[in-house]
């Protein structure tokens, strides 16, 4: 079952600011592009509208911290890791790892490393309020938590 | 009546670029943000929404010419004129500036202008499709065209 | 010689605003990345910088059409074309495709047409100041104008 | 001496999606905006550059945790306070209120709390790369750490 998920992604000049590297706000926008990649890989969606009814997965918490910065069109790969989950919500862990040269990230440290814990919801009950639900049946079943020593390799 | 309206903003880290200056993308997110403190300036709003029946004023077309950079936490004063106005849409221009160290633009160059024409539209018709549509009275009565020349100040 | 280039990207989510579409400044973000993958599908790159020794490609003007939107997960593909040629500035047009559920474009209209007219300038005189200057062999032998038919395909 | 600072912010339609909320990642660059109005507020500026020569504050950690969603133009207060501060690094805290009809927020829960690591860093050495360095003078007379129950004040 899928736990895992890699995508790889140019740095484009619009992320970058004065300082001549990503800006950190960025690389949130990354993270929820290769979890919504992640998403339809399995065959689903992050957000879901039909008139006024609506479902998705507003975010509880976030984090990430940076090691070392990335420049205009450097090559990141990210990868996606299943860390947590309950029947409400998912922590998906994200690792930024630099592309070298070679087109290989195997010896490359990770430059970044985020988490994003979202929470299924929808608006479906009489009051319209979007409130925590049941997570759809297909992400119960197909999406697990990744097993300990890829969280963390180095233990 | 209307049909001018300022307002300072300073240039973030966030809007620039590894050039070092504020990413061309940007200005149209600052030229809405006038255009929006303006309509709320008249009392109106912008976007609509109850349930699923919606009003709001897509873009039509949008332009920018650039003539000298601003820099990270220069101060920018934003005019905003009304250019053009049928009974469907209207035409905004927006000239910016620099605000000099003793806080005036009275002697400052336009150092971008832009431009952002907006059709009303709504999707109240049966088929729930967003069309254009007439646009609000106050609209129609609040806002008149500048006066040429205040549009063309070297004519 | 290359006047032509396509890529294909999806709506993110964070590309969208509360009207539901993608938000009309963000295709000035797409168009740019669209350029700049272009410019590396010759073997160059937007922007150099040694030290405090700057080159690249400040925009002169910029505008945007819109005739449909777009929505989150829509695929599109952008069309540049070569549209204007000097020895000092190139103007790229992009037409925007929606990717239709088999994959074509074939038939799909254009939803959106921007263009972004740019400049070649580096801060190499002793001033140190950015300006125009001719550029880079590659861009002149490389590059060229889009034929008419291309440009207008109506016409 | 100055552990406090407050700015109110308009939330813009850029800074939403088609969720009709604020976007997550926009809150950082909320947080950024407001850290730079404080570090101004006490004379300095974030950022430095002379020629090649920059110092600034990179990022090492951020989070943010999110409670209730904030909609196009509500009012934000974003509250900034000092929560921690070594000699080369310091934490802030951010939480946001929504500013209600009376121009108060003082029955106001925390819609969204948020926290930024910088360290101050130049790339003044020989090598010319960028690295942690002591901070300003002024960072280290004119900032100070927030009083316990200013920090947590239901404890």
């Amino acid at each position: 079952m899928p736990h895992e998920f890699r995508i790889r992604r140019i740095v484009e000049f619009v992320d970058t600011d004065a300082a001549g590297i990503m800006h950190f706000a960025n690389y949130f926008r990354v993270m929820e592009a290769v979890e919504h990649a992640f998403v339809r890989s399995i065959g689903e969606t992050v957000h879901v509208q039909v008139g006024d009814k609506m479902a998705g997965w507003p975010r509880v918490e976030v984090s990430c911290r940076y090691f070392a910065p990335f420049r205009f069109q450097d090559q990141m790969e990210v990868q996606l890791l299943v860390e947590r989950k309950t029947d409400k919500a998912i922590t998906y862990r994200f690792n930024f790892r630099k592309v070298n040269a070679e087109g290989s990230t195997d010896a490359s440290p990770i430059m970044a490393s985020g988490s994003v814990t979202a929470l299924f919801a929808n608006n479906h009950a009489p009051d319209g309020r979007m409130r925590a639900a049941p997570m759809p049946e297909a992400f119960m079943r197909l999406i697990e938590v990744a097993p300990r020593e890829v969280l963390n390799p180095d233990c």
